[in-house]
Formats: structure tokens, C-alpha cells, sequence
């Protein structure tokens, strides 16, 4: 009895995470194509960063109409642990407004986009396949691993993330080999459709020695307070948009405004987008200009709480990693590791996901680095406080004592 | 205020790391060595084998005398979860009776030794130090991985484990930095000694397709039945002998000779200690015998739950490497990969930990094989029910649903 209950469990959800593997593998790569094409287009065409404001109108129109109860990327969060919706319409909305966004050059990531996708489409065949609560949110955890790995090409890290995120200190192991299974079908499915997974060549990686190790720990710590300054501008910003910007359409015409204005005074497009130009020269070239990180944090929050769309992860891989670059300059340990363990730290910083950062950096860098990315990762993790992007993430054991606590992030 | 008490706390926690993983990286380091110096010795000296039943009785002599309340492995993961304490005299007595049975030829690993010895240092540092009840469960985590890191050389699957193994679902984050450095520093602490750390070249790894998909999960449930089939046997030996042999001088001195008769009608010394021979022939050359993983795991049940000591984790790689290979030519699909994943499986089957697990795969086997693992590790996790290892483990959250259980192990 025990074991046949076991078996038919087995398959239902390998068939349930191969379907959602493929379904969502294929409208991620379809998306992550799309940003690849708006990306390369708006590269080759200075004059479409001018459409900013027309983009953000036409996005806060469409939330307006249709979206009005979307809550975003911690609505996903939310909906796992609780009896909340993810309604299906977030998924086309999610897409189409992250498109514009980097279509426009707004300084955004893809992440948050691919974990509503996901998210939404997960929910929405665990209700045509009429699954209970508690198998729907693993559904939608399984979307969003199948769409943060067709995006990004790092399954492990993406199975992994979606357990972890929820609730820090909880692993959601029962969705372990759903997440598994569609997160490695979605990044075959995208590789085949020439998505090619991200890596970055990490020119100089040290031995470590106690010197090397202890600059290490400077770098985490720097980064950790970089991290908590990113949360706290997002926060500040959007305060200062509801105080004087009350109207959402003149909040984003207005910001848009703002961000050209910046964008022309700098006289450099570095910081559209997601900032992938900016990480690869950090890390493969170990060069970044002082201030890189400032303006990436700066556009950042300005165009995500104007009511943009995308995410916050990328640009704070962008920032992790030029601030990290800078460090490795101004201690002298080598930028370009200090750069790629930064990327992990800051991305632990802002996501309380220790496990999930170290996977992605193996990903991303490969296992040369480990012990610096070890070190980097934990105690980015154990400073930078109880603050996140997400506000419905709640951190359920002290970072500082074996107890617990289960609060929710400072956002 | 609180950047200041985050700064001391880290500095705090950097120190104590930095003392119990050179403490304990020195104490493994020498334990790895004595174990390496007397499994050679038996390996050249056969006649060694007939001293067992004496290495038994002065095994359970010692702890007749010294440690009535020595409750093993699973006293150390039931000091991390409630109040209870790791006794210090628990770290000579475990070295010495490992020794002993590796000595004598038992079927035994070295991990569970390394569990007691690294926690009850760890504990024992933190009374010297006079912390508080929390920060000592944290110092014995801290000790448990710098034992397991100079022991097996794979600092990252050895900081994880032991914020992993206790509570299933639940991760003791707030121990990520003192494990983590600790790990480092026990690790480079054993390399400088001498003591260098494992890892197997798996030579043949097929491209992942639906068909070697399909066959590697075959290869997973089967482990995961292996895995139970492991636990209940050791239960199953556990009871017979309480039931025939109530005095533990008559029990270990019979299954002594029990093993002894055994080891002599198969002809082989191959099952003695922990069968790194046999895992490196199963993930290195593909070859194994039909029964290897039935031997081991009858002799290991023999060999530990008799009195000696060591640990069931290393003889479970060893079950799972041979296990799998022999899939592998069973169903047709590379036994190198079938050899390790199947080691990876085995371990998860019985650990309930599925991130360490898979950080195993990586730290011994490299990246390259990465889907096959990931597929092993997450449906044997999902498919080997609630039996485990330490009956002091909880499965915090059900394996088959979102929601909470808290339920022990079955062991």
C-alpha cells in the first residue's frame, strides 16, 4: 500500500514536471528571445531609450485595466505559503511590460518577470489538472524553477531557489523532484532553442591564504552593507514616488524623465538594462569605474518603483559585481575574483538564499573559486541584517542564534 | 547599535571558527592518519582479521566502563535540537574504538566517528568559553563539520551536512559562518597534513536524453529501495541480537565470529572497512560484483550494530557505488555515472539530505555529470520514505506534501 502510494505519487509528479517543464521552458525561451531582440535592438538604436515614458504609460495602463490585483513577484511567494491566487493573467502581463521596459533601456532585471511567469502558468495547469492547495503551490514552485532556469541556463540553482526563497531557514522538499525535473527539461528546452546559459571566466582566482581569506571577508562584509544600501534606496525611493508622484501615470512619465535626464548627463547606456556588459567586463576583464554600482543602484530603483517591470536580481549581480571589482582594486586582492564572489554575496544579501547563491556561482563561474564563494556567500548572509527584495519572504530562525524567530524581511 | 552588534558577533563567531576548525582540523587530521595507518597495516597483514572478537571486547569494555551515556551519533544530533550535552570523554573513546575496528577488518566507515569526535570537541570549546545554551548547539555544528571536512575533503558538502542532518526541511542558517570556516580551515588544515582529499574520475558520461533520463530514475528508485532495505536490515540485526545475545561482551564476540565465518566462505577481504577498493573500481572502472552491495550491506549491519564503531555513511557510498553499477549494466546505461549517482542516491536514501548530497556528487565527481545526479538525489529523497539513519533526526516537513509533519526517522 505504502509503496504503491509512493509510486503513483512518483509519477504523477514526474509527468506534472515534464509537462511544466515544457510549457513553461517554452514560453520562457520564447521571452528570453524576445529580450534578446529588444536588447540587441535597442543597442543598435539610441533613439528608442526616449520612448522610456510611452513605455511606462502604456505598462501602467495595462496593470490598471487588468492587473489591478497583481501583486507581483511576493504575490508568488505569498501564494506558496498560503491560500492566495496567482491569477493567469500576470503571466502575459508580466511579459509583455518586462519586454518593454528593456526594450526602452530601463534598468531592470528578467528574474522577478520569470518567476511570475512561471509562477502563473505552474498554478494555473495545477488547477486544470484540479490538484489540491497544497499541490498547486508546489506547482507553482516547479514553474518557477522551470522559467528562473530557462532564463538564466542554471537548473541547480534554480530547483533550488524556489524551495528556498519562501521561507528562509525552510527547505519545501516535497517540491524537490518536481522542481528538479522541470528545471533540467526548461534549460534543455532553451538550450535547444539557442538560449545558451550564461558563464563567466574568472581570469584570477589566488590560493587561498590568510590574507587572501581575510580580504575575502572584507569584501563579504562591504558587499553585505552594499546590499542592505540597495534594499533601503528601493525602499526610500518608492517612498518619496508615493509622497510627491501620488498619480501612477505621472509617477512613471515623471521617472522616466529622471532616468533620461541621468542617463544624458553620463552620457553612457551602461546601466540600461539588465547590465550584463558591465558583469562580463568586471569579472573576464576585472575593470570597473568607481561609481558603476552607485548608478546601478540609483537607475535601478528608480525605474522598478516607477512601476517598471523585471526584476531586481540581475542589476544586483551587476552591482555585486562591479562593487566587488572595485574592492579587489582598493584592497588588492584580484578584481576578478573579488568581482564574482561579490555577485554571489550581493545576490545573498538581497535574497537570504545562502544555498542557492552558492549553487549559482558554481554555475556561473564553475568550482575553481569555491572557498572564496563559501566564504563570501555565508557571511554576506550572516550581516546583511533582516533585509530583502521580497517583503513576503519571512525569515523563520534568527541569523544570529539557533532560534526561532519567523519574521518578515525589512524590504 | 545593531551594525555594531553584527560586527561583534561576527568577529566573535570568525574566532571561535577559525579555534575549533584548527582544533578539530588537527585531532581529524591525526585520526585520518592512524586510520590510514592501520587499514594499510591490515590490508599487508591478513592474520589481523582473527583479532575482532578481542578489538570488540575491548571496544565494548571501554565503553562499559567510560561512557554508559554515550548515545553515539544521534546523541550529537539530538544536543544540536534540545539541551541535552555531547560528554567530552566521548572524543577519545570514539577515536579509539574506530581505530580498533578498522584495524581488525570490521565493515564500518568513518564519518559517524567524525560526527561525535568534531561535536563533542566542538561543545566541548564552547563550555570553555562559557556560551550560552544556542551558541554551543552552533559550536557543536561547527565541530561536527571541521571533522567531516578533514575526513573526507569536501569542505562544502561538510558545512551544509550538519545544518542540514538534523531536522530535515529545516536549515540551521544561523551556524553558516562558523561552519563554513571551520570547514575551510580543517580542510586545508588536512591537505597540509598529508591527508588528501578524495575524488573519482567517473570516465563515462552519456548525454542526457529522454532514454538515459528514464533509466537514471529507474536507477534512483532502485537505490532508494536499497537504501530502506539498508535501514531495515540494520534494524532487523539490531533486534535479532538484543533477542540472542543480551550481554554486549557475548554479542560482539559471536558476531565477531559470525563476521569472521562470513568473511572466510566468500573468500575476500573486499568488505572490510569502509570499501573505498570496491567504490573506486565501481565508478572508475565499471565493475562490479552481482552481490557486492548485498555483502556490504550485511556485514556492515553485522559489524556496527555488534558495538564497533565508525559509521554506516561510508559503507552506504559503498553500497550505492556498487549497487549502481550493477544497474547501470543491468538496464544499459553507463555503470561510471550509474556507480556515482547510485553512491550520491544511497547516501541521500539514508541521510534524508538532499543538498549535501548533491554537494557530495559535485566535491568527489566533479560537475560534468550534474542532470544525473540532481535526478538521483532528488527521487531517492522522494521514494525512501521516512527511514533513516539516526532515529534522533526529524522530518520536519512531509516528503509527499507541502505541509508539516515533524516526525522522527525510522531507523
Amino acid at each position: 500500500g505504502h509503496i504503491q502510494y509512493d509510486m503513483t505519487n512518483l509519477i504523477k509528479w514526474l509527468l506534472l514536471a515534464v509537462l511544466t517543464g515544457l510549457t513553461v521552458g517554452f514560453i520562457s525561451s520564447l521571452f528570453a528571445r524576445a529580450l534578446k531582440f529588444v536588447t540587441t535592438y535597442r543597442i543598435e538604436h539610441f533613439w528608442v531609450f526616449f520612448l522610456l515614458p510611452a513605455a511606462g504609460l502604456v505598462i501602467v495602463f495595462l496593470y490598471q485595466k487588468l492587473g489591478q490585483d497583481d501583486g507581483g513577484t511576493n504575490q508568488v511567494l505569498s501564494t506558496i505559503r498560503s491560500q492566495d491566487d496567482v491569477p493567469f493573467h500576470s503571466a502575459p502581463l508580466i511579459f509583455i511590460s518586462t519586454i518593454l521596459t528593456h526594450f526602452a533601456g530601463g534598468s531592470a532585471g528578467r528574474e522577478g518577470a520569470a518567476i511570475q511567469l512561471g509562477g502563473s502558468i505552474g498554478n494555473q495547469l495545477g488547477s486544470w489538472f484540479r490538484l489540491d492547495e497544497e499541490d498547486r503551490h508546489v506547482m507553482v514552485m516547479c514553474g518557477m524553477s522551470a522559467a528562473f532556469s530557462a532564463v538564466f541556463g542554471t537548473p541547480m540553482a534554480a530547483a533550488v531557489f524556489s524551495m528556498e526563497v519562501v521561507s528562509v531557514g525552510i527547505m519545501y522538499y516535497a517540491a524537490l523532484v518536481p522542481c528538479v525535473i522541470s528545471s533540467i527539461i526548461a534549460s534543455e528546452f532553451a538550450a535547444n532553442f539557442g538560449i545558451h546559459p550564461e558563464s563567466f571566466h574568472v581570469v584570477d582566482i589566488p590560493d587561498l591564504t590568510v590574507e587572501t581569506g581575510l580580504k575575502m571577508v572584507l569584501v563579504a562584509v562591504a558587499c553585505a552593507a552594499i546590499s542592505i544600501i540597495f534594499c533601503m534606496t528601493l525602499q526610500g525611493i518608492s517612498k518619496l514616488y508615493t509622497k510627491y508622484f501620488k498619480n501612477p501615470y505621472i509617477r512613471i512619465a515623471a521617472a522616466s524623465a529622471i532616468i533620461i535626464a541621468i542617463t544624458l548627463l553620463l552620457r553612457t547606456t551602461d546601466y540600461m538594462g539588465a547590465g550584463n556588459n558591465l558583469i562580463e567586463l568586471a569579472i573576464e576583464e576585472g575593470q570597473t569605474r568607481p561609481l558603476d554600482f552607485f548608478w546601478k543602484i540609483l537607475l535601478t530603483a528608480l525605474t522598478m518603483r516607477a512601476g517598471f517591470r523585471g526584476g531586481e536580481i540581475v542589476p544586483s549581480f551587476c552591482i555585486g559585481a562591479t562593487f566587488g571589482c572595485l574592492m579587489g582594486h582598493l584592497i588588492g586582492l584580484s578584481p576578478s575574483i573579488c568581482a564574482a564572489a561579490g555577485m554571489a554575496a550581493l545576490f545573498c544579501g538581497v535574497t537570504n538564499c545562502p544555498i542557492t547563491s552558492i549553487l549559482i556561482a558554481f554555475e556561473l563561474f564553475g568550482f575553481r573559486g569555491v572557498s572564496y564563494y563559501l566564504i563570501a556567500v555565508s557571511i554576506s548572509y550572516a550581516v546583511s541584517g533582516y533585509y530583502g527584495l521580497y517583503k513576503d519572504q519571512t525569515i523563520v530562525y534568527s541569523k544570529y542564534k539557533a532560534k526561532y524567530i519567523n519574521r518578515h524581511t525589512r524590504f
